[in-house]
């Protein structure tokens, strides 16, 4: 994997660049669809790429294991030949799975024992398991192995946990090098950054994980519930910290307008299952703010969702006939939101790229989060 | 609305022909994908139109009335403006969902009145009601308000309920013909065949809807659980009675095998929604049989869905990945399997028409029937 830093914004911490994969180029910053169990959900391969213009998209390795599983996966040569997505893939480690459950696992200094949410089935994650899983799944870029810390947790809990996660780092870097790939491509590892919202521990941390020199960095353990203000504030601490020749990967960010703020930070990469998740539920962003679907408002407003964006979706089906379907509970409308939504948070990066490159991005960005806040009903 | 009949086997019953509507041109024999709400479940719009070449979609009377309801259909100028679909449409007149609402409607001399599956208000169908909400969703053809007899169902229950759907035919030629079509176009009226599976009441009733001479003309009251063979041998009969020089459709029906025999028995346009809701449960219909692709034996099977049948969504996508999604419960499953069968039963209805054509439709029936009834597991 190869970083080329392009562009530097003189008036923010905002970068455009180029990342190489094995699987292709990603222009940089650039917005990552979710697809969690190998499909992103409600959107076929071909509308990924040619109407949403997804240039990478992400994996799960805790759902990928436990189904269809690792064996089936590399039975057919990887998760890209699997589900026929040949552009470059991210795996998420599977740490966040496991703060997701909780109630259900156990963590020790070896890894995590947890209960499967599919059959209650046992398993255990170590972090050289979860690098040769990984190294199966086929990922262009593998996270590392971590704990995610709940917000709010004590100052003790997360200083103890950080230090779980780098003592876990050291391991997965270890097993990534005594290994190569386990198709004939390489792979990248990205250590992930934690500390919750203590600045000194957010230091150390992201003094840590730059120590480890991998060919991109992560930062996780945020947008899990704390003030918007101290997402910010970490994540300007941390992309100060990290080196500005690699990527800067924030995980699980966010609106629309975290994007923004994020990307004037210095952030290179997001990833963020709002833009499916919400779309399911009627939740429509659009270039002039935010639409409820479900509002008795777009009963008869026969427009198109979003005539500026251009698309099939957006510009083919109006807001009166997507309401009508999120109401009917029809499938076409989790369809049509999802890649909807998906093509705005494209045209949304893509086109901080072309500010930031055009040297207008901090003047774009500020007129932009206002705008993009703004609920339409 | 009219029918050239172009084509006739003369080995069997089965026949190919052309309709003409305000919304295009139809090529029969057709199998019309069900849009019971506005919108064929899982399916995009130019999904419909270019991967699976649909060239009529349903749209339902009984569930457009409750949902968006009429107002907004005709503020916007129709169905197809409402949903973008710009080729023909057939509006179901409710009669069969009467029929599924068994324990909360209650039929008169006069309609029906019946709770909503929605939010159990209470509504009032009549045949004249019926005509004029069709006349709003703006379908190429309409069809009349029938009761739908069950099965079994006694002699006297059948020719009663065959009474009324004959007097509400009735009332529904005349208010067709006392009004114009709602937009710049014309509609045209099917009447519907009941008689449950009663020889000399399907007789009658077949005499009485051709005597109607309206543009064409439908079998309901079939598929509804009776034997298949009671089923084929009620067709026919009532193929035998109802004109030539008119489409004949056969309501709701069914299985690959089903059309294929009933095709050459005279039926011309089919309907039903076993493709997709089938489909969405597993269940895919490929050229060498029916998979049910929960099947373990599926599960490494990276062959594509059905190579043979050509498009993206059968070639593109592996048998094990559709498994995976499927078990998975995500939603492009049911995106995949709707699309794919839905391909597969117009391949089917194209296929016959060009046999029949070619003077072959006989023999090659025979051999499908045999291979597309055979269950690969």
């Amino acid at each position: 994997m190869k970083f080329i830093l392009t562009n530097t914004d003189t008036e923010s911490g905002a970068r455009a660049g180029i990342i190489e994969t094995a699987h292709g180029r990603i222009d940089t910053p650039v917005f990552m669809p979710v697809g969690t169990a190998g499909s992103v959900k409600a959107i076929h391969q071909r509308e990924l790429a040619d109407d949403i213009g997804a240039q990478i998209i992400l994996g799960n390795t805790y759902h990928l294991y436990l189904r269809p599983g690792q064996d089936i996966i590399s039975e057919v040569g990887g998760l890209h030949k699997f589900n026929g997505w040949d552009k470059p893939i991210l795996s998420d480690s599977g740490g966040y799975q496991v703060y997701s459950l909780a109630e259900s696992r156990k963590i020790t200094n070896e890894g995590v024992t947890f209960r499967s949410h599919i059959d209650g089935s046992g398993h255990h994650f170590t972090p050289e398991g979860v690098i040769d899983i990984q190294r199966k799944i086929g990922a262009d870029i593998i996270m590392a192995f971590d704990e995610c810390t709940p917000y709010p947790c004590t100052y003790n809990y997360a200083r103890t946990s950080m230090e779980l996660t780098h003592a876990w780092l050291k391991k997965c870097c270890e097993r990534m090098d005594e290994t190569d790939g386990y198709y004939d491509y390489d792979q990248a590892l990205f250590p992930i950054v934690q500390g919750s919202t203590f600045k000194d521990l957010r230091t150390k941390s992201a003094e840590i994980i730059a120590s480890f020199e991998r060919e991109g960095n992560a930062i996780g353990g945020l947008s899990v519930g704390e003030p918007v203000d101290e997402m910010y504030e970490m994540t300007e601490l941390v992309c100060q910290l990290l080196p500005s020749d690699k990527p800067r990967y924030l995980m699980g960010v966010g609106t629309p307008e975290n994007i923004l703020e994020c990307i004037a930070l210095g952030i290179d990469m997001f990833d963020c299952v709002m833009p499916t998740r919400n779309g399911r539920n009627g939740m429509v962003f659009t270039s002039e703010g935010i639409i409820n679907i479900r509002n008795e408002i777009w009963k008869n407003d026969f427009s198109p969702i979003d005539e500026s964006l251009g698309g099939y979706v957006s510009t083919f089906y109006s807001k009166a006939y997507l309401r009508h379907l999120v109401m009917s509970k029809e499938i076409l409308g989790a369809q049509i939101a999802s890649i909807h939504n998906l093509t705005f948070y494209l045209w949304l990066v893509k086109k901080s790229r072309e500010k930031i490159i055009a040297g207008q991005f901090a003047i774009w960005k500020n007129r932009m989060v206002k705008k993009l806040s703004n609920k339409l009903k």
